[in-house]
């Protein structure tokens, strides 16, 4: 099978296979679009991963992806900037940002805390996080890490630290997820949305 | 939300999402990884498209993709060069390839005939493939274009062509799908394998 297809082929499809998603048929039909389409594709996309890679680092102020020195969303003059949403890694922001019910700054920690793998607080942009809370200016902290093991434990962290500079900390709402079924939610979810059940 | 993202990510994501079967949660998942991973992955990657549009062009004798004069199929000593498979495109041969069952040689109409489309034969590899029949080597010409109104079409007018040359022709069986239940088979394959039957 291997050697019925040119190696360079062959090297493109496992350079495509390493990509997450991305399996041995859609590797096939991937390449095989790129060979049977214009040049300009590929040439676009080749240029577009290099840009990519040769000019997007962490925003010097919330360490999100920036191609500037600061992210979009920092430099954005109309987001409130008196709210801070803490998440762990840079796609948490897509994920928020396509809510468009958010419309504060962000920080982002790079990772949770978790001792199994060696990741404490040094190891986050925890430091970071406090030197932007020394000014005052910041009323609200959302700790939106992730509601699993590690984002619990890194949100109870950060809110002790927080605490004692009077400002206001929250964390997201866990509960049934909108347009699920009661009958098919996990117990603990069930759980929390009881516990966590609102006068209406 | 599009300008959350810095602009060198955005037009990597749409230039992702241009390749078949990526959508924006896979391009978006893609570039992420890309971001995270080391540059050598994504130096690799673009390394390897460049070279294959640099270097893959059609191979001289079957028109498969190829990187030297010959395609790896054709420049195999191995092969059974007396039989040769007809097929649309050169994705074929790597589906024909993975069954293992077919050791010869292979031609690359470049499509099939659509008259709706206006590709005649003109517009396929028709000329060289009688060309190649031309010399007497070959024994058996199998006509392995799709099961469907241009491959069918295709295949009765190339079994026209050849048949005067004295070459065997055949035509990939069509029937039920090995492991495929009778009962979900669509009514004009059943009738297919109804008339195809064979003594057991």
């Amino acid at each position: 099978m291997s050697q019925s297809q040119p190696q360079p082929i062959q090297l493109l499809l496992d350079e495509f296979q390493r990509l997450p998603g991305i399996g041995p048929k859609s590797a096939q039909r991937i390449v095989y679009w790129l060979l049977n389409s214009d040049a300009d594709n590929s040439r676009r996309l080749v240029e577009a991963i290099s840009e990519v890679k040769a000019t997007v680092h962490f925003c010097n102020r919330c360490f999100n992806y920036a191609a500037d020195q600061l992210c979009p969303i920092c430099a954005d003059p109309g987001r409130d900037k008196t709210t801070i949403a803490v998440v762990s890694e840079p796609r948490d922001i897509v994920a928020i940002e396509k809510t468009a019910t958010y419309h504060g700054a962000y920080h982002v920690l790079g990772g949770a805390l978790s001792p199994m793998d060696g990741i404490g607080a040094e190891q986050l942009t925890v430091t970071q996080l406090m030197s932007r809370l020394a000014d005052n200016s910041v009323q609200e902290v959302i700790l939106a890490t992730n509601p699993n093991v590690e984002g619990e434990t890194t949100a109870v962290y950060l809110a002790r630290l927080i605490r004692p500079l009077g400002i206001k900390t929250t964390r997201l709402a866990s509960g049934l997820p909108v347009g699920g079924d009661l009958e098919f939610a996990d117990e603990v979810t069930l759980g929390r949305a009881i516990e966590d059940r609102h006068e209406m």
